[in-house]
């Protein structure tokens, strides 16, 4: 697992093990059964997640009480409800876990401290903010000018392994569709 | 302009009047009028910019020629097309003055000498990315969550001005519906 994260990190900025073993003084690893929550709606978030294995989904419940899927989370993914993490307040999603999932865990003081210590690791979540950024806007972008289709097409592109490991009416939430218009696109 | 520009970092981080002249070192002044581009989709993307004064509409030409306005920025506010930005590669969307807009525009290069140099910058430039990813995160809830109307009713709350800076054919492409469904909206 260090091993892993150590890669994770060092694909942006190089460290010596010293400097890895203080970073690695910031997290906490945590184990999560399937089903489990991480985060739930409602409940002060205290942590963001690096996902070691399994695989998270990140889902919020509108007025009417419907699931919307927002995203999910597998191995080497960051996630969690940031609006609530870096304002210190209550999550408006949940986090939950669809496989039985390790993570690293943060709290936002040992965030504040690292890049308060340590300039390489601003820089480095700097990247994963500026990245994190890009691919929110470009799901802004599909939301607004894509169909189902599109959107069906383009995630079975990028993301092959998540048809097999979540269930088609989770994928169906996170394309904004029904499950049995899923089922007709994947019948095509 | 150097004021404003001098409270906007202050919000985050405290500078000395010399670190204020090498951070403003790395910024040009940039003057555009009404209708001209910042950003051409399909050409290089060369600059973020700081808006000054004047407003701009960022907006994305879906397979079908549709334009679809993916937002708006006004005094005070960031705005590109980051992934083109950071990837050093084509745009994909386009950024268009509509008002006479001054910008502060900042390069790549520039961008990653200011973070390599001063890490003050470095973790201003960090809460500002959190703080976009933030955004888009809600602007995803919203688009997968809710219906016009109440998109309507929440960009009126949040930024009224807006619509009387904006001509309302852009507003009802930004809030994903037709200029007719928002003259019923607005009537309401």
């Amino acid at each position: 697992m260090e091993k892993l994260f150590r890669d994770h990190i060092e694909k942006i900025v190089a460290i010596t093990d010293d400097e890895f073993k203080y970073i690695m003084s910031h997290f906490s690893l945590m184990n999560f059964k399937k089903r489990d929550f991480l985060i739930r709606e409602g409940e002060p978030v205290k942590y963001v997640f690096w996902v070691v294995s399994g695989l998270l989904k990140l889902d919020y419940q509108d007025a009417s009480g419907r699931q919307h899927v927002v995203a999910f989370a597998m191995e080497d993914w960051w996630e969690g409800d940031y609006h609530a993490f870096f304002n210190q307040s209550f999550a408006t999603m949940s986090l939950q876990a669809l496989e039985n999932t390790q993570v690293l865990s943060m709290t936002l003081h040992d965030y504040n401290a690292l890049c308060r210590n340590f300039p390489k690791m601003t820089y480095f979540f700097l990247e994963k903010a500026n990245r994190g950024h890009i691919s929110s806007q470009q799901r802004i972008l599909e939301l607004i000018s894509t169909n189902a289709k599109e959107r069906y097409d383009k995630l079975l592109q990028r993301y092959p392994i998540l048809f097999q490991r979540v269930p088609h009416t989770l994928i169906a939430s996170y394309l904004g569709v029904t499950r049995e218009t899923l089922s007709r696109l994947t019948a095509q």
